[in-house]
């Protein structure tokens, strides 16, 4: 593979990308929380913790825009090149993505609050734990290959997606007999849909941001790749 | 307000941007065809052409490749600076965001052979026509305001996405109504509430579209202001 090779003109030039790479990992990190508290928030039914996921927004938008900046003043005054552009361009891409899982914790966290107002534990509960362990685990660890450019990680990540698309499927088959046998519970099976489906779209987000690394660091675009391929461009110069 | 200036450095340069926005608008005209088709094949049960717009997604995905590819490489050849850096960056958002309209699109189109596979014609298709219409101009008029650079349109479109949002969840509201009536209905519903959801998420795109844009003519990033604030841009400097 092409080395990850620090040709930068100046030691500065290097700061400024260690300070949007860190900029791009501290959002990470409150995303992380945000998914994992919203989560917790409605299996332990903690309305508080749910507000907090969603006053957290405020936090993440402002580093949404914090790195974009950052990004475009690299590029204007910098010029990067090779590695170094590929570093920002994948960063900018995948800004978006955390941002958009900030998003989708935020909405989870909304209908927490109207699960926990309604008062009465409803099915996919059991659904909404597997899931949202495994999406959580999903997006730490994609973090986690970022910070290390870790490629073997980021395949594992984005097979991992493949699992959390499965048994979101086989939760919504189930999600639906059960508001078939039990009509009064639509509305609250309705909040607890709209909850998987914020999970699954963190679960395509993280991969996207795997898809970003390998990009990164390979310079090869996998986004419209399938999963089983991008094993083999791991290989591959 | 800041002109757009031309300090392009060659003809050649500026041919390069102008093939650029010449793929980023194609890519748009493709991906507002399938939001209409989709919702078409829908509404008149053709397979068929639900068929086609799922086949469009990989043409799609290769102009998403492609544009990509086009940034990237304008950045590091011609390392552009101001109004120009600016359009790069802009395309390269707004690109995921088309990108991700069509992925919709091809969601739409699965639920409608689902629909149309089951033969009977459920409740939800005068919201999903309403909604669908609503979105399918939105998409064309952001698609023409970045054609023309015109930030008045892009701050309709904007606005407009708010009536969306209050389309989508009065529907919403009417479809669980529905279900409790009738709880034979229930998958059948699910699948129109699909749709809505996905209509209500290519009108989230199309405001994105609109974002970048003002970002690109304004210099000022308005995707975390409210929209009666954009207004106020749209007079400064």
């Amino acid at each position: 593979m092409r080395e990850l090779t620090t040709d930068h003109i100046s030691q500065q030039f290097n700061a400024e990308l260690e300070t949007l790479r860190q900029h791009f990992l501290t959002m990470g990190g409150v995303v992380e929380n945000q998914v994992a508290d919203s989560i917790q928030a409605l299996l332990e039914s903690d309305s508080e913790l749910a507000e907090e996921v969603k006053a957290k927004d405020r936090t993440v938008n402002q580093l949404d825009g914090l790195i974009d900046e950052e990004c475009t003043r690299i590029l204007a005054k910098r010029q990067p090149a090779a590695t170094d552009l590929r570093m920002i361009v994948s960063i900018s891409k995948a800004v978006s993505d955390l941002e958009r899982m900030g998003d989708e914790s935020k909405k989870i966290a909304d209908h927490a609050l109207n699960l926990i107002s309604e008062g009465e534990s409803p099915r996919g509960y059991v659904e909404i734990n597997r899931i949202g362990q495994m999406v959580s685990r999903m997006v730490s660890e994609a973090l986690d290959a970022y910070a290390r450019l870790d490629i073997d990680q980021a395949i594992r990540v984005a097979k991992a997606d493949r699992n959390v698309d499965l048994e979101y499927k086989t939760a919504l088959r189930s999600l639906a007999t059960y508001m078939m046998e039990d009509p009064r519970s639509i509305s609250r099976v309705l909040n607890v849909i709209w909850i998987l489906r914020s999970l699954e779209r963190i679960g395509d987000h993280a991969r996207h941001i795997c898809q970003h690394l390998i990009y990164m660091v390979k310079g090869v675009d996998v986004r419209h790749v399938a999963t089983d391929e991008i094993e083999n461009i791991r290989s591959k110069a």
